[in-house]
């Protein structure tokens, strides 16, 4: 991993607090905001499903630019907004890099948005 | 309703197919990043969360203003994408708009992220 996350959101109480049991903080609003925005873009989702289908949930650079017919700064770019935001990790090995998604992070945010949770769910929280 | 949603998720393939399961296509990719973008702010998240979190899942336009120290013609203006995103629907009742959320849209949409589904979930797809 060659950044620290900007937000962790697996730690925040946003987590188990959905939109609807309670207003958000302002400052939660912020954080979370900054999140989904790393994953408001087409090129992302579509590098975060590329990443999250591939053989153990982990992919090389090298097979991740082809496929969005985008230039290799390009991907890099948008790779390293994903990774800022502390939801794939990135691990160099030898001459190329790997990238694995954080499934934690993507449950939590999406978490957020869930209305419906189940009654008792151990990872969370 | 004011609006069409311009995004049907609720009736997206992708609603069941999180970005684990299969690369995403680049039209899903885009609609979905319309979605997201829709809730890629703070202002409009807290506006969520507001109206999540009122009773029945509902609030008058005259309630959301003050919280938020926002001018009126920008709460209008986020909660007018929050309804063309098909996330919040719009009534007119007398002289107040309420607004209330969809939580089958919103529930579609973090199920997009999320990486463990529940094994049957009738009331999805």
């Amino acid at each position: 991993m060659d950044a620290l996350p900007l937000v962790d959101v697996t730690a925040n109480a946003a987590c188990c607090s959905p939109l609807a049991r309670t207003p958000l903080a302002a400052e939660d609003a912020e954080r979370l905001a900054g999140m989904f925005k790393a994953v408001a873009d087409p090129a992302r989702l579509r590098l975060l499903s590329l990443i999250a289908s591939h053989d153990g949930g982990e992919a090389c650079v090298c097979d991740l630019t082809e496929p969005l017919a985008l230039s290799q700064p390009t991907v890099s770019h948008h790779l390293k907004t994903l990774t800022g935001a502390g939801l794939i990790t990135r691990e160099q090995r030898g001459r190329w890099a790997y990238y694995a998604v954080v499934p934690a992070a993507l449950d939590a945010l999406g978490g957020v948005l869930t209305t419906r949770h189940r009654a008792a769910d151990a990872s969370c929280c």
